[in-house]
């Protein structure tokens, strides 16, 4: 038997489709929404509607954007001879977050997969070479997951553009800050000891 | 530095107004409404509104509702002789997805707490003596929270109602099924072993 209203059946159900939602708090989401004022719910369908009609992709780094070009390339305080390929725009949402990276972007949108037939012409890949030169870019970073299909799409770029006049470097993989290495997998500890720094003198 | 557009930062921003919802869950749920199609979108608004629009409360029970009577107050497989005095529609929710009770409920809305100015006249308390009387309700069964406002209430209608031909119960208070013992508050043990139960003979 269906114990609510249809009304708030049909609610539960469009809140279980989201991300990490599962029926349990579906429900919460729908009792809170009973709770808060007509104008509350109106505020979240307005910006809901309001961003799936204004937001498109940057014309240059296809992360997401209102104008032809994203807050970080229109930004004047960001260093553009310093590019991070990244798969998508959650990725660089991540490496934003941690704010110690000022460059810009090339945002993928997705990952070379054989497996799901994605290739590289489903992919922003071809437009990276042109940016290289166009926009005087000295280092490419690859910041692409260290997955097969993240090894493999950098790969695949570093292959293309490793004819231009430019650096490639690949973030570090290693033991997560706080992590243990007695639970590390063998793949994680053999990369971080191939990735070990050089360290000290130790000044005083 | 603003990372998104601002329409997309705006939806962020709403969705952290949801109860258990942080900045990075609501960051998870834009970018999933990114994702989605206009359709999509539309859909959860649609089913939000019109939620807002139809829901109100059951005239008998004050369970939510989008006729006269809720569904439990409507359905004749219910035992109308059983009421259940619960808080509010969440705790409703709670008993019914247990699937074990087939009475009727009653929800106050509330608890009683003079911390706060509620008195038992913000509350449906009033209603309940006529409910008993003209609904030939044989068990009255507590089901208000063990916390102080939770007893006060309970003990408050208990007095009110002791005149008339009813029997009243409370829900069993105790170590949670698959507590542990040893991690149990003192309340919650010296309840446990107060409302301790017969056992056996155990038959073969």
């Amino acid at each position: 038997m269906e114990v609510f209203a249809k009304s708030l059946e049909k609610l539960i159900r469009e809140f279980t489709k989201m991300p990490s939602v599962g029926p349990k708090s579906a429900q919460r989401l729908a009792f809170h929404f009973v709770r808060q004022s007509r104008e509350e719910a109106e505020n979240l369908c307005r910006a809901l509607m309001e961003m799936k009609d204004k937001i498109k992709e940057c014309s240059r780094c296809h992360n997401l954007a209102e104008e032809e070009l994203c807050l970080i390339c229109a930004s004047p305080s960001r260093k553009p001879e310093t590019l991070c390929v990244v798969s998508d725009f959650r990725d660089l949402a991540a490496i934003e977050r941690t704010g110690r990276y000022r460059g810009v972007y090339h945002v993928l949108g997705g990952l070379i997969s054989p497996m799901d037939g994605i290739g590289p012409e489903d992919l922003h890949i071809a437009s990276i070479a042109g940016r290289i030169e166009k926009e005087g870019i000295e280092e490419v970073i690859f910041a692409t997951s260290p997955t097969i299909n993240g090894e493999t799409t950098a790969l695949y770029i570093m292959r293309l553009i490793q004819g231009l006049d430019v650096r490639m470097t690949r973030i570090a993989y290693g033991i997560p800050v706080g992590g243990n290495l007695e639970y590390a997998d063998d793949m994680t500890l053999s990369r971080a000891i191939e990735g070990r720094q050089q360290l000290g003198p130790v000044k005083d």
